[in-house]
């Protein structure tokens, strides 16, 4: 009989602003271990901040701040060439105004993720990927960055001394090399859900994910990213659910 | 003999943007002794406030957080209807945002001064100034609020618990109530320099000041602000150093 | 047999913000003959403004500029102590950017409307109201004012020489003085649609309003304000259109 | 007799932000033919741009655009990774802004351009250009598109049939295929201002310019590009009109 195995699931939350809706917080936090908060950069205003901070508590899972580039208009999904000294400094910005409510709240502070732009450019950017490390490590050597598995932001981490999750993809394809292949490629996304599931299994329990091109790879999964938008997504949650419960695979915040 | 007595300056720092340079913060921390940093809102960006934390560090002066309105065209000068609620929010993530860079600077948080509009809508709003106390208090009750002597953020802050540093200022003149003359009144200021510094010194010495009317009342005076704009600032600061000196008064920060 | 009369049917069009949706355009604007844009300070962005214009082209309703507080977070409703000046210049920022939208794509702009907390402002603060008409005037004395029926903002328009709009309300109740009951009375708002219409054709056909008192009063009624959100706003539309065919009341944007 | 030539001097303007003072547009508007107005995105707000416009009016100066990414605390210079589309719809935007000002005060638009990245990256990017072109186009042919010499944006000015003008640097060096040398090389400025006042004579007396390796170029000259700020700026701009005096060029907005 083989240990019994365990993965994180993580979602993004908080991502309204002002009068403006976006997700369903409510309903997505049942289905995952840990959240990745907007810190009002790209997303959430110091209100929803709030607001998602005591939504998590209540559904007791890891909070974690996601720092974004300052572009509320594009969603923090355009590149902005910022320095690595100015990621530094936008991390620990958003990063310290999420943990003020997380404080006030008398939670914890869990976890970083970068959001968007931001997390694509650490992962390949090895300077880029240093400065947020180093702003995780200043504010509180315990906290957890999250990165792409394989990425130049997971090992700044490691380098920085601080602990990492490698996440993960269950709806997208891989590359020989490890990374994710190019939303351009009409090949970048998994449409079935039933493959989906499959690929993500197989992370968890051999390590493994089979290429685009055939081949089958190691790869590192500490926490699979779930998304709360789309008509299926929570469909595709309560699925992943059930099949880890089938597979003997527990849910839980990485640590 | 009379007891020595010590009085606290503080100074509003950090209020470049960007390319947008203001201020002589270089010139203005060696002559006091708290430091009010904005953080974002009104004025200041991440970049300016890690150089401003540390700044201020070198020059050993308490660190201080200063939250402002959402109004960087404005300056945070402009009121803005916010509810309750929402000062509580836009409190919370401005001190937190600042309170990263102290902590990754291996600095200690010391006090919490909202600015201008801000600070004078709490020091009238009851409601207004209970929620900022509540912001302070759930973040940290160790931390220092500073407000108008006299003023309902003041007695907001000792109903929540917390200790209040009350502001006087040199160059106002004072209602025969304690508040402030208003600046559209012709006499709103002080602008004979050796008049401000008699009212200061009367103010620390005596607890008193002499209002536009003539009568003399009782005034709490912890924490005296310098200005660091205007031609005469740093002039004006380096006399009620020399002033403070010869009357025995010490300059050190509230505590 | 009475002459045939018309009415004007304006609405609120263009409030989404980058990935952040508001309202439903699309089927919206066919039940109205007259449309504000926002444009970008409150709601709305260049290219949702872009996007709008074209919608509203589309449709062939009148184009409106929708200028409001720059306040995103607070969907331009809450106050800010701006001045008369700052009114101008925010004004005509604003509707210049529209123009370009309008007339980049051969249309024509046809008015103005202020957006919440202006407009509330402008109601009532006869400095503001002249700012306001003073910047639509300066850029073009052929462009419509719409304002509050009997608000401080027509008073201000007709003295500036620019044709004026008087905007009624279906839903809402008045006082004996004209003006509208507070929303923060529970009389505010008719939640019988019926009741709704029968105020709104009284209005279009008689000139005149039953207030909360229960007495008639007269009021200028050129263009009905009709909202594009909550549960049953464009079922409330088609109504207003039946009885106003019924009524023999022609539905035109105003000129 | 050589026939008598003609040069543009213009320069960037208007670029202060609420209570942020930048440059010295009084002492530089008189030593230029034609002025670039920021509007707001990168710089300038509205109150700064409808004072800027009147004292380009007052200099009698022709009045510019200067549409930038929005990044105020990156004063537009950060490149950000907009689609063609994006930078269509930012341009029309923020020019329409600017002429609302101009239309206001009697004047007329002559000019727009692009600041900053957002320059840079339509030098290189032909859809990018292609974008800013067409949006010049469609508010109105009439405009003239100042651009790089030599650059993409010159020559989706000229196929979407709208004037240009070439614009060239008295104070950088230039590469055998017309580009300017990267600001990253230590040869990228021309520090002497007797050999930057000799290169720009050259460039407008003969069409031509020496490039770093030596040889001379072609190059079209119809402005040039004067800086506001630091220590030099003025003296420099004065030293160019004595030169142009004597070598018989004379100053006036490009046509």
């Amino acid at each position: 009989m083989q240990p019994s195995r365990t993965i994180d699931l993580n979602a993004d939350v908080g991502e309204s602003f002002g009068a403006y809706q976006m997700g369903d917080d409510e309903k997505l936090l049942p289905l995952v271990s840990s959240a990745n908060i907007a810190c009002g950069f790209h997303a959430g205003d110091p209100s929803v901040m709030k607001k998602t901070v005591k939504l998590a508590l209540a559904n007791k899972v890891a909070l974690g701040a996601h720092p974004g580039l300052p572009d509320l208009q594009g969603f923090g999904r355009r590149n902005i060439a910022i320095s690595p000294e100015e990621a530094y400094d936008l991390v620990l910005y958003q990063v310290g105004a999420l943990w003020a409510f997380v404080k006030a709240e008398g939670g914890v502070l869990h976890h970083i993720k970068p959001h968007g732009a931001l997390y694509n450019m650490a992962s390949v950017d090895p300077m880029l990927a240093q400065a947020i490390a180093e702003a995780v490590y200043k504010l509180d050597p315990e906290l957890i960055l999250y990165g792409l598995s394989g990425s130049e932001l997971i090992k700044a981490g490691e380098k920085a001394g601080i602990r990492t999750a490698s996440e993960v993809f269950a709806d997208r394809t891989y590359q020989p090399d490890g990374t994710l292949t190019s939303r351009r490629s009409p090949h970048a996304l998994i449409t079935d859900p039933n493959e989906a599931i499959k690929q993500v299994v197989q992370m968890v329990n051999a390590g493994k994910v089979r290429t685009l091109s055939g081949e089958e790879i190691s790869i590192k999964a500490d926490t699979i990213c779930i998304h709360g938008d789309g008509p299926h997504a929570l469909d595709f949650a309560r699925h992943l659910h059930e099949q880890f419960g089938q597979e003997g695979i527990y849910i839980q915040a990485f640590n």
